[in-house]
């Protein structure tokens, strides 16, 4: 259920509904709009009578939230989201670029792919220092040495850092380096994880998990926005199918069905997406016609050495290139690329 | 196996070596290309001797292919198909779109839509005569009088005519009226088709099957060709997956990969690849953008009222607004837009 | 709609109902039961007036039918159909076997396997004579030559011979050896071979598509049954997932979904279902285990010289330790197991 | 790789080929058989030298693994794995019956259904205390209170208790209750808490994804066995599939190549697996058919009033005569039904 108030409602107003939201056993969560503030209510709202709140002062209308999802909705909030990330913004007109590595390999390599991302006016630098492998003998990153070259990163470069968390235990550590912390696809369903990070005052980007339905992912988010951390981006991945000629299938349909049913950005991960390197520039377009918040990719300077996912890396010098069609592109679809 | 040979290989020299594979009983294919001759070779090319071959006059290379697919495939002939359909070219830089209703119900509707495309240019018109409907109860389609009614469309607008047959003994019937025939996603394993449309001398547009890998639908085509019929177009129009949210999964990642290893066209099918009207735009520019050659898209004037797919169908008037934006991201993607 | 009548009505009491039905531009089905008589009602049915109905001499119920498929349906017909193959049945307590190799090969493959099938008292052989195959340049079958041969066989060793016809051009052809026609899953969605097959009078075995739901199945055993074509055997064999450890994924639920559903028979195939030939038994027992009426088993007597599927294929002395299992649990699952 | 060695070897020999492992950055891991005493190796195995081993005393062979998974496979350990559960054996002969509600939702509930499970004899219940929900607004479980309600039914009925944990920081409390922890399909790739039930002395029951492969699921219990956790019951629950007309696909294909490749038990979950109460008999027929170790399925007492999957759940009634469907089709595929 959902109550609309007048922006300028005065704040006893306000009060008065939330204790009495309060005192019928749900929580009130408070959404400020361009032109309006919306109290959110979850927990047993089947219990609550309309008309008590119509009635209250201020209270402009009543509605009740017939999806799911109900923080994550445009049916709360209308507007884009916007996350601010020490001082950058992701969503509305923004068009977002986060590059780097799969995983961090050792300081020279970390340095090197982050000072050509750096000339390039690259904002957000991703790196995995804990990484998940389906297989318990395959690299499992460098941990805390790699959160540590990270946040030299950081601060060498001025990029924000966007890295993976995969451990309840550490999410702490890692929120310490990351400006950005990830949720990986195979944890979108670790609800445990996504109440903890629900509790921090960082933004999370969330990963659909390999055969999550658009529905799902917006369930996930939900849990985080829950807790009232509001600072999350979607990220579609790719998911399962048949098809054996790709990694994934990127599945473009659900950035529209997304910017439609939630406030919140969408970013586009081509290169797990596709899983091939040489058509990751394809999909990268293609995600930003289809209107995508931001992009996602895998850059190295030396993909045939990667330890891990080499094979759908860019080098910097394609990376380059596809920026210039980005540049082009996103004015079409009423986007400002935003590099330094 | 694959012979390639000089362009201005005597014809005499270009009949020994086919003659020398007709008597080792297997089918020569002629490709020419812009700067070599190939004649590729079905059959049980494993008895073959390669030296055999690369002694005859004229020779310069013999290649085997080891792709289960060889007559579609880039190694056969490395340039772009460019399919001629009465002088409008589809393939190469050019930007192809068909566009129309699922269904013809009746003259007026479709003489109505007809008009309104060819007033934006539109060059290749659908409409379906014969439907295949999962039920037998559903609407089949005007079936004779269709295509009576497509027929005056393709004279009063000089429109070209794009429609399925889906019973092998209609072919020669729509053949008649059809400019390219569409194989639709429940035919592209009906090889009795196939081979059907193969013998015909007419441009045939294969839709990908539902759960179909892009190398099936290679392979589809490839008995289209092994008739002696190359001009085919592959259609991307969405795969089945778990996802409810939308009709279909719209599988983009297949773009780059036929563009990597086919020299036919591919054009993309947001209409059905995502099911919801609202969101074919968005679709519709990210399958230019991932590299397509061209796009078919469903446009009703009632859109409310159509007797199948309404909820699939552009207005002319946001299809006019899609037009605009396809023109602009062309050029990107090295492009041109072929409109009247 | 479904019109109720008592088993013994009198002819004219049948008749005037027909006529009514057909008089308001729908199509009358008679289809007896132990107890009643139906009379299903396909057609623009919404126009009907069930009063009208209820009111004749004769009629005990009239039932609005809300599924999608109605002839299929229990609805319909609660009781079991009994398909009747030149005196064997298949359905009800029946529990059947079909088995024979995945193609004719030559003349003395096929009668190996039919002898020893035969001997243990195997009475539905199958062998494929027109086989559809991916690729064009894989084997297609004999043809012409493997009809003779399935021929020869039917009377050699008295044996219902259950064979595909992929071609609507032979049809006939097929239908003068063939007990029971085969439509395989690519075909499944092949509207004009179903409308074919429709009008014949001998049975038929559907498959199911690879990625057909069981709705759509039903359905297109539905295009069957509306030309007045009863004896339709439905086979699960299989769907593709993301799964790459076997060659399709066996779908079971399948089985208890239908028989709910429909009375027409279900016989899986755990051949395809599975593809690799030491786990064939144990998806054999399992589909006995879920409620089929049969089973369809690809059996070889050198099936490392196979042509085609060598390696889904049972050895004659693996598949008669598989006949006595399932000879074991038949009546658990209260079936009766009929061999000669 | 795997060292191979006399089941009578002296304590020093093994002692050295240990501590040689050791020496070489690598881990031993002891898994004595019937007849053979096996070393697993995990870690930079490429780097050792075969020789080195074969020449050691009591070593009788060394075999290099080409499966990503070693010490689940039956290259490790071709014997099955026995577990013992408080005295209670699951695997080899025995055929284990896992039993109970979805959910804890009252003393009284959890009490009569346990009851009447204990009853028939039933050794194992199923309940959850902490339920993973993919909305933060449905039921979460009783947590804690459902685990003293658990722990109070283990001694009043002296049932061993499966139960799920979903979050790190509570795996030691729920395996103060549990005599089987279980970790759920949304958990399989939660590879933080595979590591951390991997250190435990528990039996673990480790459920499929949802769209994991067969493989990935084997990886995901070496994850556990890489601790030394042997005790590792396999779950398959059904996948996620394009089919809408049942809750998952239960794919039983898993279990004939689970068998053949690791020696782990494997338990078919039907109720998940199908999620129609009336359809799970047939699939947990189906199950055992199909060669599972045991079936975990839903039984409430009113599922009609059930707060969480209601309607995939049986009465004690229907699940008591499937029990006795259960031990007729047991001695079939060579199992024995374990009640009390």
């Amino acid at each position: 259920m959902l109550i609309v108030m007048r922006l300028d409602s005065p704040k006893e107003d306000i009060e008065r509904v939330k204790n009495k939201i309060i005192n019928e056993s749900c929580s009130p969560h408070e959404i400020p709009g361009a032109s309006k503030l919306a109290i959110g209510i979850t927990g047993p709202t089947h219990k609550l009578n309309e008309e008590d709140y119509q009635l209250l002062p201020s209270v402009e209308e009543v509605v009740r939230v017939t999806k799911k999802y109900k923080l994550v909705s445009r049916m709360m909030k209308n507007e884009d989201t916007l996350i601010d990330v020490n001082g950058d913004i992701i969503g509305g007109k923004e068009l977002t670029i986060i590059a780097g590595p799969c995983s961090v390999e050792n300081r020279d390599q970390a340095f090197t792919i982050a000072e050509s991302l750096a000339k390039m006016g690259v904002k957000f630098f991703r790196a995995g220092a804990f990484k998940p492998r389906s297989s318990p003998y395959s690299f499992q990153g460098l941990k805390e040495k790699g959160l540590q070259i990270l946040n030299d990163i950081k601060h060498e470069f001025d990029l924000r850092i966007v890295t993976e968390v995969m451990n309840q235990n550490t999410v702490s550590q890692v929120a310490e380096v990351a400006d950005i912390l990830q949720i990986g696809a195979r944890n979108m369903h670790n609800f445990a994880m996504l109440d903890e990070v629900g509790r921090l005052n960082k933004p999370i980007l969330l990963k659909r998990g390999m055969s999550a339905t658009v529905e799902e992912l917006l369930l996930s988010a939900e849990y985080i926005l829950s807790h009232d951390n509001y600072n999350v981006l979607l990220c579609e991945r790719g998911i399962r199918t048949f098809e054996t000629s790709t990694r994934n299938t990127l599945d473009l349909n659900a950035v529209p069905v997304i910017k439609k049913h939630s406030h919140l950005p969408i970013i586009v991960d081509p290169s797990h997406g596709i899983g091939i390197w040489d058509k990751v520039p394809a999909m990268a377009l293609a995600g930003i016609a289809a209107g995508a918040d931001g992009l996602m990719v895998e850059v190295h300077h030396k993909p045939e050495e990667a330890i891990s996912d080499g094979f759908q890396s860019l080098t910097p010098q394609s990376f380059e290139m596809l920026i210039n069609k980005i540049k082009q592109i996103a004015p079409i679809v009423d986007k400002e690329l935003c590099l330094n």
